[in-house]
């Protein structure tokens, strides 16, 4: 198993959610088992013995690899979450859209001064959703930051929005 | 690790998302990696062997355990989800719920007729959500279906919804 095999089974999907955009379709990926299993090596062999303490995934395609992540480098999970989802006291962050304001949310209580966290999300393309997760983090106030893609689109330049002490890979590239 | 020692370690939270509504938090038990390690270990002895060849997760809490579960006993993971989320050639089906109609889909090539396949979501209520899977899997025409939860609200007779044919388990009873 290579990323090249891996890679080849993402499947484009032109002009989706709107005109112009080629969605990279990450469920026929997640269909194999030997792909999941090759995911979760990689998240081990990239990730174990860091120290990380929480993987945290962002609702809801980050959800699918991040709490396996999580358990096979003997992590905790936590949500990122849309409002009004996450039931307890949480702290929030706005960040924009092309149209708009999003705002994601998480539980207070879920990361603390001690923690080194790893965040996690199936896609980098603008990078929105992953700023404005290390704003929270950051207000939380972790020890350490780890940002974490399994498909990267370069050409965006997402990344650029992150802050430059960070340290951030994805697997695949397009 | 007990059932009960996990069981405890659900949040409970009065009148969410409504007034009346014990909301039981799993949050509370995926942030720890010892009970992320015992929900897989569950998994695998209840599920390994069995044949099952996709693992389907409902969006967006069904998400968190069942791609794991599908790595650990070698099948794949296949996500329902609402409407306009899944890029390819959907089926859907919609269901009642209090207030309105809910409709949920999956990608029309997601399964097939040789497939056995769990059906997971975190937590059985009123069953509608799952009961729409269920017709979904069947209007496909798979081999076989599981039903599971990792927390079930006796109360609420959720599983009365499902066909008698199915076998439906749940870790933890409330």
């Amino acid at each position: 198993m290579t990323t090249e095999t891996v890679k080849q089974a993402i499947r484009n999907i032109p002009d989706f959610p709107i005109k112009g955009i080629q969605f990279k379709d990450l469920t026929t990926v997640f269909i194999k088992p030997e792909y999941l299993t090759w995911l979760r090596q990689q998240m081990i062999q990239r990730y174990a013995g860091k120290g990380i303490t929480k993987v945290v995934g962002m609702e809801s395609r980050g959800f699918i690899i991040a709490p396996m992540a999580a358990e096979a480098i003997g992590a905790g999970f936590v949500p990122v979450r849309k409002p009004n989802k996450l039931p307890a006291e949480v702290i929030e962050q706005s960040y924009e859209k092309e149209y708009g304001v999003d705002t994601i949310q998480i539980h207070k209580d879920a990361l603390n001064s001690e923690d080194i966290v790893l965040l996690h999300d199936d896609l980098l393309a603008t990078g929105g959703t992953m700023s404005a997760a290390i704003k929270l983090a950051k207000k939380i106030g972790v020890k350490k930051i780890y940002v974490d893609f399994i498909v990267e689109l370069d050409a965006l330049h997402g990344r650029d929005k992150f802050d430059k002490d960070i340290e951030v890979h994805s697997l695949i590239h397009f």
